[in-house]
Order: C-alpha cells, then sequence, then structure tokens
C-alpha cells in the first residue's frame, strides 16, 4: 500500500475545567458531532467528515492542556512491529498497552512519552460511524452542521524540552519526514520541527521549550478561506477568546485564526497549505525570519502566541 | 515511511498536433512552466509547485491523446521491486526498461500496458528544480505566473476495456486504493474506477469503454473555487473551447471546469475534494446516479461528456 | 438627497400553483424569511437583510408567472409626482391607486401597465420589520439562516414585446439609466435592456419577445461566489430543478445559477457584479456575441434558457 | 435620475515625500494605473474599472497626509447648485473655484474647507478614458494587472474636531446620509460618522479629533475576501509596511486589510459590506463596543490604529 504505517492523527484527548462549558464550545461553536460519552464522564466528538468514531475526546481535570494524543496505524500487525520497535529504540519511556475498549469503540492501544514529555499512543482499530451521508450516492455534505463545523482534527502543536530526541523518534521509528524545520544560531540549532504521515504539510509540531509535555494549540481543517473569515465571525458573535487570525502562516502557507476554549487550551481552525511529499526538501525557516514563518502577514512576534501554552 | 511505494503521478506525455499551438495553450493559457525541450523536439513543462523537471511532456503526433503516464515511485529499490512485481502479476504487457536520461532530468524507468491499454511507467528518479522560491524562509507564491497557474499535474482519467484487470493491476501490485466507484446493473458491475495513491482523492481515474488506450482528460490542480472561475475566464477571454463547468463532482466533491487544448486533448482543472485515507470506505455511485456522480449541480448525462476523448 | 426617486426593487408577486410547496422551496431552500399571511392567502417573505416587511409575496394562482413588481421610492411627495409623471408619459395604460393596507405593512401604491405588459406599482411607505439584528452594535449576521439565505431580492428579468416604449419610460420618466443593452441588426434594433435605478448593474431588465407581460426570472443577491457553489449544492441536495450554471454573465459580470420554483417560475441567485454610476457608458452587446454575454464561459446559446418562461 | 447630486468620490490628493517610492507603491503593489503627469510632477492614477481619468493624484510635498478630496456631482448644473448651497450654509470657509485643466482632463472645481477642516472639492466634467476594455462586448476583467489591482478607489475616513459641523455639510448641504456612526457618553456625543452618497455603505468617514484636517486612510474596494488574502500576501512578499488585518470591520461589515505607503499614508484595501439605501436605519456604535465595530474579530481597541495618521 502506498499510504501505510502511521495513517493519521487519530484521536486528542483533552483537559478541560467544566464539561458543559467545554462541550458547548466544542460542539455548538466549533462545531464538533458528539459520538458518545464514558463512564469516566468522558465525551467523545468528531469532525463531520471523518469515519471513525471520535477524534477529540473532553476529558475534566484540574488544569488544561493534552492529556494524550492517539496515532492510527494500518494494521494490528503495524502496531505490533511498532510497539516493538518504539520499544527497541531507546527514545520512548513509561510505555504501556490500554486494553481495548478503555477508549469507546477503540482497539488496545500502545502508550508511550516522548523526549518532549508527550504522552502518545498507537492504535489500529475504531469504529468506524460514518460522516453522516451514505457511502452510496452521498451528497458533498451533511445537512444540519453547526458552528465552524471543520471537516476533520487536523494536528496539534506541542512545546517540549527534548525536541532532537522526540524527532528522531517520529521521523526514524514512527516514519514521519520534516516538511518544515525552524532553525536558529547557525542554523544547526532546530527550534520547531513540522512533522507529516501524509500528504498534508503537517500531522505534529514541536517546537523546543523548557517546559515538557504541553500543548499549544490542537488543530481542525475547514475547507476555505471563507470559512476561516466564518470562523472568525462566530468568534465574535459567540464572545470567543480569539488569539490571533485571520491570517496565514508562513509555514505550511495555511489560512488560519486561532482562539481558547473555555478552559485556555489554544484551538485553531486552518485551511490551505500544500501538497506535501516525503522527497520534497524541508523548508527551513531562520530564526530572524520566525515572525514571518508564523504570521506570514504582519511579520511580528507575538510574544502571547509564543508563551501561553497549557 | 508512511508515504511509500508508488508517491505520485510524475508525468504524463500528451500528444499534440501543432507544438507550437500546444506550448502557448499549456504555458500562456494553463499556465505551466517550460523547464526544457529534448533533441526529439518534444516540450517539458511542470506546474509551479512542483519540484521535479517536469510532469507533462507535450510530443508531436498525427493524433491526439496520451502516450503514456509515469508513476513516481520512492526509491530505486522499490522501482525493481516493483517492476518485478509487474512481471510476476501477468496482468502487463509490452513490458521494457527505458534508460535513464530518454526523458531530460529523469533516471530509468519501468515501461509497461496495462489491461485498458495504457502505457504507463514507473520511476525513481528526476531532478529537482523547485518551485522558484528558496527553501529558506519562501513566501507562499512566485512571481509571475501567467494564466491559469495550477500549482501541479494531478491526475488522468483515462477509457479502456479490460477495466477490471487494471483496477486490480493498480490495487493489487501498485498498492492502490479505490476511493470511488460507479457500478451498473446488480452493483456489482464495476464501470469506473477512482484510484488513489495518497491522500487525494484520485491519482488516476479508469471507465470501461471499448476503445483501448484512450484519454478521456488530464487533470491540474488549483487551490480554491475563485480560481476555477478565473479559469473559466481565462478560457473565454483566450477563446479556448470549453466542455463544461464550473460545476462540482459528486465524485471526489471537486470543483471542476474542462476545456479542450488546440489538439483536441481535455484538460481539467480542480479544487476541493477530501482527504483520503485507505481506511475510508469506498464510495459507491449506481448507474442510475450517473449524472450526478459525474455533475453534481445539474445531474445530467453529457453525451459529449462521456463520448468524446483522444 | 444623492439617492432619490426610485430607490429600489420593493417587492414582487408570483403566481404559485401549490402554496406549500412554493413556501417550501421559497423559505427552506431559497431561504427567505416569512413575515405574514393575508386574507387572501398570500404568504410574504423577504431576504434576511432586508429591513422592509416583505420584497416577495407568494399568490396561488392558475398559473405561473408574475403578476406585479412594486419599486420604492423616496417618499409620498415622489410617489405622487411619479405617479403623475406616469400619467402625463402616454406610455402606460391600465393605471390605478391600490389602497394602503391592501398589501400587509405596505402604503398606497400606483399600478401601471408598462408598454412590455408588465404590471408595476409605485410605493413609498413600507413597515420597517429590520434584518434580525439590533440597529446598536450589530452583528454581521443574524443566526439561523437556512438554505441559499441571499441578501435581497435582487432584480427580475423580464419578457415583452414594445420594449423601446418600456425602456423610454424607466430611463425617461422614472430616472432609471441603461446598464447594458443588446443589439441586433446593424447595431440599432436593442433586444435587451438592463436598467438600474441605483449603483447595482441592474435593478430589472427586459427582453423583447413577442409574448407580452411574461417573467423570465426573478433574482436574489448572495454574498460571493462560494455562496453560489453552495447553491449549487443545495439545488442538487434538494432536488431542485436546475437550469444553468454556476458560471459568470458577461452581461453584469455576475456570478450566478438559474433553477425553477416548483410552479416553473425561475429564479436566479447571483453575486458579485460591478459598482454602476450613471455617467458610466453603456455597455453595448452585439447579436452575434449574444452568448457570451448571456453565459461568458460557454458562450453559446441556450435554448431553453432563452424560450422557457412564465 | 435615481442617483443624482454627489455621485461618487472623484479624487484624492495624496502629500508623498519620494515621488518614484510613491508611484511603485500606488503603481507596482497597490496596483492602480498611471494615466498621466503634470507640469507640476503630479502623478495622476485611478483603478482599473474606473472609467475617469484619476482617481488617485500623488503629489510631492514635505509631510505626508491628504491634501484634499474631489466630488463628482452629476452634472455642471449641479455643481453651480451645489457651491451655492455650501456657500449659503455658512459652514463651509476658504471658499474658491479651481479653473478648468488645474487638474489634468478635470473641469471646473469648488473647492471649500469642512468645519473639521479638510479641503473638499466639487467637480462635474473629468475626461473619459475607460476601464481598458471595449464598451461592446467587453471582458468582465482586462488583462496585464498588477499588483493588488483594486477596481476603485473607494473612501477615505477622516480625523478633525468639529465633526457636527461637518456632518450637517454633509447631510444637510450635499445630500449624504449616515449609513452608521460612533457615539459616546450618553449616545448623544457622535464621536464618528460615516457617509454615504449611494448605496456602498461608506463614501467618507470622519472621526472626532483634536487635530484637523487629518487622513486616516484612504480605501481602494476589491472583489473578495481572496483578494484581501492576496492583498495580504503581497504586503509580505513586497515587505510593505503593514498596519492591521486581515479582518473584519463590524462597522460597514467590510473585509480589510491596512497598511502604509512609503510616506506613512494609511491605505485600506476592502472588500464586502452591504448595499446601503437611504431609508435603512443607520446603524449605531457605542462606545464600550468601539472594538468590535472597527475590529469585530478581535474586538481590541488598537492604539496605532486609532492615533497613526497623517
Amino acid at each position: 500500500m502506498a499510504v501505510t504505517g502511521v495513517l493519521r492523527p487519530g484521536h486528542v484527548v483533552l483537559r478541560v475545567l467544566d464539561m458543559d462549558e467545554a462541550v458547548n464550545h466544542y460542539v455548538n461553536i466549533l462545531g464538533l458531532i458528539e459520538t458518545g460519552r464514558d463512564a469516566k464522564g468522558r465525551v467523545y466528538l468528531k469532525g463531520w467528515d471523518e469515519h471513525d468514531h471520535h477524534s477529540v475526546v473532553l476529558a475534566k481535570a484540574g488544569k488544561a492542556g493534552m492529556e494524550y494524543m492517539g496515532w492510527r496505524v494500518d494494521s494490528p500487525a503495524t502496531l505490533k512491529k511498532m510497539a516493538a520497535d518504539v520499544q527497541a529504540s531507546g527514545l520512548a519511556t513509561e510505555m504501556s498497552w490500554i486494553p481495548a475498549g478503555e477508549h469507546l469503540c477503540t482497539g488496545e492501544r500502545f502508550r508511550f512519552t516522548t523526549p518532549t514529555g508527550h504522552v502518545m499512543e498507537l492504535f489500529a482499530e475504531k469504529d468506524k460511524v460514518g460522516n453522516g451521508m451514505p457511502n452510496t450516492n452521498p451528497d458533498p455534505w451533511p445537512d444540519g452542521l453547526q458552528g465552524m463545523s471543520p471537516t476533520r482534527f487536523d494536528h496539534c502543536l506541542l512545546y517540549g524540552d527534548d525536541l532532537d530526541g522526540t524527532v528522531k523518534l517520529f521521523t526514524e521509528v514512527l516514519g514521519f519526514s520534516i516538511s518544515e524545520k525552524v532553525v536558529a544560531g547557525d542554523g544547526q540549532f532546530m527550534i520547531g520541527a513540522f512533522l507529516t504521515c501524509s500528504n498534508k504539510p503537517h500531522d505534529v509540531a514541536f517546537i523546543r521549550n523548557a517546559d515538557r509535555g504541553r500543548l499549544h494549540h490542537c488543530s481542525f481543517i475547514l475547507d476555505n478561506w471563507y470559512d476561516v473569515l466564518r470562523a472568525g465571525d462566530i468568534i465574535s458573535k459567540r464572545n470567543v477568546s480569539i488569539d490571533i487570525g485571520p491570517t496565514r502562516h508562513g509555514i505550511t502557507r495555511g489560512e488560519t485564526i486561532y482562539f481558547f476554549d473555555p478552559s485556555g487550551n489554544r484551538n485553531e481552525v486552518y485551511a490551505g497549505g500544500y501538497i506535501h511529499y516525503p522527497d520534497k526538501p524541508t523548508i527551513v525557516w531562520t530564526e530572524d525570519q520566525i515572525g514571518k514563518a508564523i504570521f506570514y502577514h504582519d511579520r511580528k512576534l507575538n510574544e502571547a502566541f509564543l508563551n501561553v501554552y497549557t
């Protein structure tokens, strides 16, 4: 098969302080679809065009942030093989198997912690619930969409200390490519890496930061730049805390707007970006152009954007 | 690696009746970039965001159509392995190795004919010429673009007789998925198959047809629906022969417009479409909904669209 | 005042064969808002961004078509003056005053028939019901919009015989400009006139035709080309009879799609177009370019578009 | 006529510090078209879809700002009448007639100073040079456009002290409507007024400010939100000083981006906005919602935006 191994970001578990407020935000404003609640009180959500049972899980906690992120691999055999590879790599810590069913509608998951302190999982099985339309003669979009109605959970950007270790783990063990990176000093010191396991410009990104295991934002994909405008309108109509945008990223070329959920987790909705292939040269951004790399239009460092994370 | 094997449609060689007219069409109107001419008089072109030396080759001939299509694989080792697999499959005919350099800036190619009569090639090496911007601190698009300025050659739709054999070859030997198919009769008789080796909704498609080895259209990708409008405007401003559009496809959800090059080869420019994964259910279109499948808005069979090909 | 006299198309009364089907079409699919029903069973509708009580009235009848069209003038004084001018012109027939209240929430109307056989009205007063948002600190769009949700009723295109007489009435008596016209033969024989009383490219248009008093289409305005795509999607999702589009008009440059209500009245939703001023030269289309004038992209005469009207 | 009196902003004369830099900015980056230079060294420019000879004049000066703004009226008779009305109003000062030909291709102009200290002109005649396309069978846009290529000069926003006097002059003498206003304190103290003589949401706006006769920005109109994105990209590609955007205004609903010319004059490019009619209620923004009024998405006062002007 041409698309193999790690297929995509399969889920992100977000810690939220107040579940009702969080559900209102993610369902009515962002526009995800609730697909279930479990005995632990976790709420399962998906973007309308995702076929899997869930891609976002909200978990009540005393403090915001990302609990873990899960990656869908192509088969149970790959799951076993990759788990062994991760173990053999010596790059991961706190490894364990989570039994099937611990997440609703999901098979067993192999959990590990990256050198940047992020808990990650690999899994091969999750029930398909469809995208709200039949698989025979479907329309292009379903009725009844709400809010910004992104099609899919797209990626997370994460902050942590041992960036080199995590990049090594994702590229050498999990098969990701570096689509873009930010370098400092003499150009050899990597401070940010944008990693892809697909034709998307990124599936996850990491920024070097003294605090370990942190979430900068989780991102959802929209169809186009008008949807980004509409997202901005909804942010204002619903009094959501905005961070920055609409604007374009230099990195990935994506069209973007950032805002916060009621717990303070940063969300992005995103459109555009190029088609990545593994033989495409890695784009390098130098530290002096970091403003342009992040926010292409105003080319300015924004301290809150860099330093506020959960 | 997560994206492996056959990476993408790497080139299409189009037969054109008059080279000057063809170059005018593909460069000034469609907006590809000329990257070279060879001793046989062939003209090499690429979309602006493609890094490889070329993706379209124009070859003077007495009759329009597609001479062959080439597929970029991830490495010389994969090329050797896939060539052997194709040979072992018993599904391909007229197999041969084309030496490196026969195409400008391109390594050796393994050529074969599919059961539908289409000449296909696999290759692993082509020089990178870049996308008109530096790999360090690039802007999102280069200056000096012309015409419709698609970012990339995207796919071909091909007509031929032994559809089942070709689909078997692409899925079982070359690792493609069937993203969508059209079925007739009792639902078991496949009359069209949309195949992908990537996260794109299709990289090539085949329609069952008595004539072998035919080209319905070759398609180029645009960023958005406004670019499709602009393409329509350019078609009219430059007196290009239009086929149909702007409209949306039911199949792939793509936003599209069709037109003809001066030799009668059909071109498409295309935007939108979903993100495909190999575990996504195949979408099935039944014969009675073929109108909606092809042209979602007017839902009508268009005889010229179905029966005009080169 | 700088915008004076006839301000805008204030209402169109459409004959429909089945009121429930018509209301479903105009409210749930087109996305107008119902504002009232009167003792005669007529249903009053408006686009969401119109402040007046209604702009479309559906009236049950045995035969589709336009019953009449009403024009909002700037004041009761102008209404009196213009009624007198119309009477004095000798160009109108069947003149009468309709008392206030005959339409819900509407003042008295001066009714007359144009030389092309169309019943027109002038009126100065209609209750303001607002656009669903406060006049203090409003958002840019209200919640709860449905269907294509055009902002406003925009114009009608009408067919009739004495085109010269009607154009003379609109330009010399009612103060309209000719923004564009279509001419035949030696260029002196006008077969179509696009008339504006505003900065819009047209507020009404007339095509020369042997049948008198006919409606070709009534049109509603959308914000942009993506809304035209979405309208096309809704047409297909809801099995509405489509006529043609999405495409661009040569005349007005508008981005358009045409479809039919369940009674067979043609509707258009429309975006774009230029800003008109009365000193802008009239654009002239010659008969040989009529295809391009009407449908800019495919530049073809479409017999159904020309010959189907109500 | 239905559109009468003052038709539109006909020209703005901008003071620039370095003419070559200014021409490069307004022609190559903003994308206006140069139509002439006069003996005083002034450079005349127009948006591509304007038919008049010029709408922007660049004049070398020691200090940036707006020298004056000119308004096109519908006829020489109206010019005489309005000049008399302005004189009789007692609201204007420093009145004079500028002879025909002082501006290239322009008739005589009646000049006066508003209570806010802005020099304004009325004129009735300027040569038509067309929009780069024939008036017979035109395409929707011409070839060879550069930069952001706005269609027209749209409006200015001006700062000055006697806001009430200027609003009285524009509404009571020149026939403008107040489309939107910003009020402070008990709601009776107007601090901003958006004035229109057309169906556009504004043709000029004034903000109360201690300094007299100042320019906040001059604005040019684009077709759509994608053009605003492209403008943002061009700003960054060409290292233009950006102010803020892309974003939406609460006032007018317009989609916008702001930047500076090399002399420090603020420019805006703008798309969208509603259709105004003189009977539409004035929208009122209260001081506590001023952030949302100006920048709808982030709803924050931006000191630089408010306090930087020329």
